[in-house]
């Protein structure tokens, strides 16, 4: 599978985990939505910041 | 591997693909910047429209 794990990062440039093994990621406005392949949804105010999906990685940035 | 084909999507719904086996994806102002796998980069108008990972799609919309 293809998934990937979205992290937010704060303005310390810390990483958090966000949700694991994530599917779909579609931004809204000053929101991303994202949901993973076991139907578990996030909305977060945020923005993408970098996709890397050989590493399974996407980094989101916490708007403050 | 995991990468994923991007497709930009035009103001009638059509999309182009723009760009196969993509690794990389970087929202930067009202560009994106993409890379694949063997080292091909583009950098486009858009903005990121919806990523569906198990799929291996991610949408961009044309910013006209």
């Amino acid at each position: 599978m293809c998934e990937a794990n979205v992290y937010l990062v704060d303005e310390n440039g810390e990483k958090t985990l966000l949700l694991e093994a994530v599917d779909r990621i579609i931004p809204e406005g000053d929101n991303v939505f994202i949901e993973n392949i076991f139907g578990e949804r996030k909305t977060v105010a945020a923005r993408i910041l970098e996709m890397a999906l050989v590493d399974h990685k996407v980094l989101l940035s916490k708007i403050i």
